[in-house]
């Protein structure tokens, strides 16, 4: 080992969690000539400290989708106390983009290899009009919709089952296998087979009428899954397919088989979350 | 009277009820080359009914203020029922501006010169970090405020006062009486002397955390007012200025004896009343 790799390996590791509005930004993953929530920590980072790592993600957001508890890992040379770095930070981005919280962690943590469960949220809004506060936020979806039924099919997606039938077909990628690995936790290899810990619905009521909200906790996510679990699971509200057809549709292993994409705007990353070990 | 202008007079007159997130437009008023408000909405009328009548606002709003409850009017001649004009207006316009009401009005009914009484509304966040979502809508204000004396001083508003101290001083304005105009309910030549009917603030807790709220209704409002009132009172709350000093500055009649100007992005226009007899 020369000793310029050793010094690197002991630059301070740092574990960022961030809240994001992702509706201005072309997501996550830094592309050129883009504005991505990556590129924006990467150089915000730079004005700071001098040094621009490239932060990793706990995995890409798509353009539109919001975090309330995205994870990013980086090292840096200079030292700095972890409440300047967040302060610093949150000086230098834009308010669509927040460090909640900054902390020290081993040289072995990496966002998304360390990960073991992720959740996201997604939000329908079930009134007529929408108020301009909430439309970036949610799906406005007023028209009739079966909750029971719906519920019933999200806990169906509960447990190991290969999700193939819900992974974005990307004709722009070169493989298969990176499509498949573009918005997953830590494990290679393992396709399109995930755990899903937990997968449901719940009403919430808030100022300005009924939010449903499904929240769905898993091992990983393939690229766009929570997206196409949410749009067949509107399908099913709206009668469209039942719950009782969900076992099938996970079997046909074809995206054709489930239901479209929901839009973007309705999804939060909501959390992270590493095992005591990783860090 | 000829027979146009008595067929101009009898064209059924609108009163419609917006809301809408000033952040991505140039305020109400239509201006050459810029995204407003009004402008939208005579477009959106354009297109649904292929008249163009330029809406009548309550008032102006300026760039990045937002409305929950703004009302504008127009005649158009197309017959049309209400309900279908609030779902045609609501596809036709941005997300960020919808229409919450519409109906009928008496012809002589007009969103500035019929108002009574107007209520703005304006959010300070407390928190020191602010989530992205509520980035827009806020103020963001973690330091310490003495929200007792803050409170004290805004009642000392209420009642008729001349609140030259709190309009905008705008350069490029021909005549003062243009000034102090622009933003104002329904008489005319009453310089800056307006009526505040309730004036104070309140906490409000939400998820994220607690916000103070201004509310001020009164019979009419000069241009930046609400902002130069809520700079003043945010000034009070540093301790940079006492409640007993807010009569001397109303009575210096100078904007120089009063606070700064708050930032649009917290400002609302909650609602806008009109008298029994005015439709």
């Amino acid at each position: 080992m020369t000793e310029d790799a050793e010094s690197a390996e002991k630059l301070p590791n740092w574990k960022v969690t961030l809240a994001y509005d992702g509706t201005d930004f072309s997501g996550w993953q830094v592309q050129p000539g883009e504005r991505t929530i990556q590129g924006e920590l990467q150089a915000a980072l730079g004005r700071i400290t001098g040094e621009s790592p490239l932060p990793q993600g706990s995995g890409r957001t798509d353009a539109g989708v919001h975090a309330l508890g995205q994870v990013a890992s980086f090292a840096l040379a200079a030292p700095i106390p972890a409440g300047n770095l967040l302060r610093a930070l949150n000086r230098a981005l834009p308010q669509a983009i927040r460090v909640v919280d900054a902390e020290g962690v081993a040289a072995d943590f990496h966002a998304r290899h360390s990960a073991v469960a992720k959740t996201y949220e997604y939000r329908v809004f079930r009134e007529a009009i929408c108020p301009p506060e909430l439309a970036r936020y949610v799906l406005a979806c007023s028209w009739p919709l079966d909750l029971d039924e719906m519920d019933r099919a999200a806990r169906l997606f509960e447990g190991e089952h290969d999700f193939l039938s819900f992974a974005a077909t990307d004709p722009d990628l070169k493989t298969r296998g990176l499509a498949l690995d573009e918005d997953v936790g830590a494990v290679g290899g393992r396709g399109a087979v995930r755990i899903v810990f937990s997968s449901g619905w719940e009403r919430r009521t808030i100022e300005a009428g009924e939010l449903l909200v499904y929240r769905v906790r898993g091992n990983g996510f393939l690229h766009h899954m929570v997206r196409n679990l949410v749009g067949t699971l509107i399908d099913v509200g709206r009668g469209r397919l039942t719950a009782e057809g969900i076992p099938q549709i996970l079997a046909a292993r074809a995206r054709s088989a489930a239901g479209p994409t929901a839009p973007a705007q309705g999804l939060f990353l909501r959390s992270v979350e590493y095992g005591e070990d990783s860090f």
